[in-house]
């Protein structure tokens, strides 16, 4: 029994120390969608090359959490529930890291798009975008350390905005394409950035879905109203029911 | 001694369980790759949805193996360099999941595209890359289950073919979109198509990476000489140095 206790107790502080390290990663993640986004919008190619820098932290930080998290696998030998929150900050790392990559591009990007004639207007909705995403991703990893279900639904069903400023953003891009072929270039270049945007988005799902699953024991498809987000991309498939898509 | 030797068969049998189902996943993802570019040249709307349908295997298939990779973990207590080896396959078996999303996304466009007036060639060229990349990843699957660096290196130079082969069709795309405004949306469309098709490739080096540094130690940025793939995408940067990505 005490010996119980000890165990726990040891598992506990492992806990703490990488779930902290978690919780750094994300901040530096906030920080890269905020200034990506910044940098597209001020056209500042100097923010989006430190962007492009500071993503090697971000990603030395998730192979450190994954390492820390094997090793108390295989030291504390967790219980199924234990296990199950070893595994949540595994896949959270994983996302983390991702939704700091599509930041990393969305500012290699704007190294190329400074060189182009600016799209009027597109640089504002994106960064609203990126906005709402970074704001929902603060509040998945709340969600996480307060193991608070009901936030992380509130996350979930945010995402849903997001797709639909990115569908707003697809239409708006295709017009400006047809409208003058010069135009076509940084289309699809911001096109891509939306795209990504909608994708970080899609992580940060993910990463409340973690917290429901850790919380409810609810699997991703039993939450999840409507099926693969991509099929709420025009551009996949704008007439095809989501029905269509299990 | 004697113990030793127990736990480290026992340690063996469940890896060896776990690498058939690896290469299981392996062989569903090969299949959804070939299927999803036969159906997107063949212009097979029932292909095309019989791929997504099989992707539910593949997903069921990854959770499956990440759990039993965790429980190896939490019950044989590996020693460093077997601990390496299941962390591998968890990755391995995430690198999968997702190649298999990108063939079942390539299958969602082919229900939209069939809609559309054809871009000639281009689904020919799609076919071509998405062959290549289920070569690579057979190579990649074989390469791992024999430890060969070897093959693995191969593997990971090969992916500068498909980024060739991204980079011609990113330019026909533009050229066509540029020549008939009509052309546009089929051709963001295809765009996707073989930016994920790029993307799979992505995926099949990180494989081939994970193989390497089992065999041999090295990490990717030891063996990867040119940087973070996207940079070699003409849509990132056309005209900005490898170099200028680190």
């Amino acid at each position: 029994m005490m010996e119980e206790q000890h165990i726990a107790s040891v598992f506990d502080r492992d806990l703490e120390a990488v779930q902290a390290r978690i919780m750094k990663m994300g901040g530096l993640v906030e920080q890269a969608i905020l200034e990506a986004s910044e940098a597209l919008e001020a056209r500042d190619e100097e923010l989006a090359e430190k962007v492009r820098r500071d993503d090697l932290a971000i990603d030395d930080l998730e192979a450190l959490i994954q390492e820390e998290c094997a090793r108390i696998i295989a030291l504390r030998a967790p219980t199924a529930g234990d296990l199950r929150i070893v595994l949540s900050i595994m896949k959270i790392a994983g996302n983390l890291e991702r939704i700091g990559d599509y930041a990393k591009n969305m500012a290699k990007r704007t190294s190329v798009l400074v060189q182009m004639q600016p799209i009027s207007g597109a640089h504002t909705a994106l960064r609203r975008m990126a906005r709402e995403v970074e704001g929902m991703l603060r509040d998945s990893l709340d969600a996480y350390i307060q193991r608070d279900a009901t936030l992380a639904k509130d996350v979930i069903a945010r995402d849903r905005d997001v797709d639909q400023m990115y569908n707003a953003l697809f239409r708006e891009f295709l017009t400006f394409m047809m409208e003058d072929p010069r135009n076509i270039t940084a289309c699809m270049h911001l096109h891509f950035i939306a795209k990504n945007t909608e994708r970080m988005g899609d992580h940060v799902t993910s990463i409340a879905e973690q917290v429901v699953y850790l919380v409810t024991g609810e699997t991703p498809d039993e939450m999840r109203v409507k099926g693969d987000k991509t099929s709420t991309d025009p551009s996949v498939a704008p007439d095809v029911p989501r029905s269509g898509d299990a």
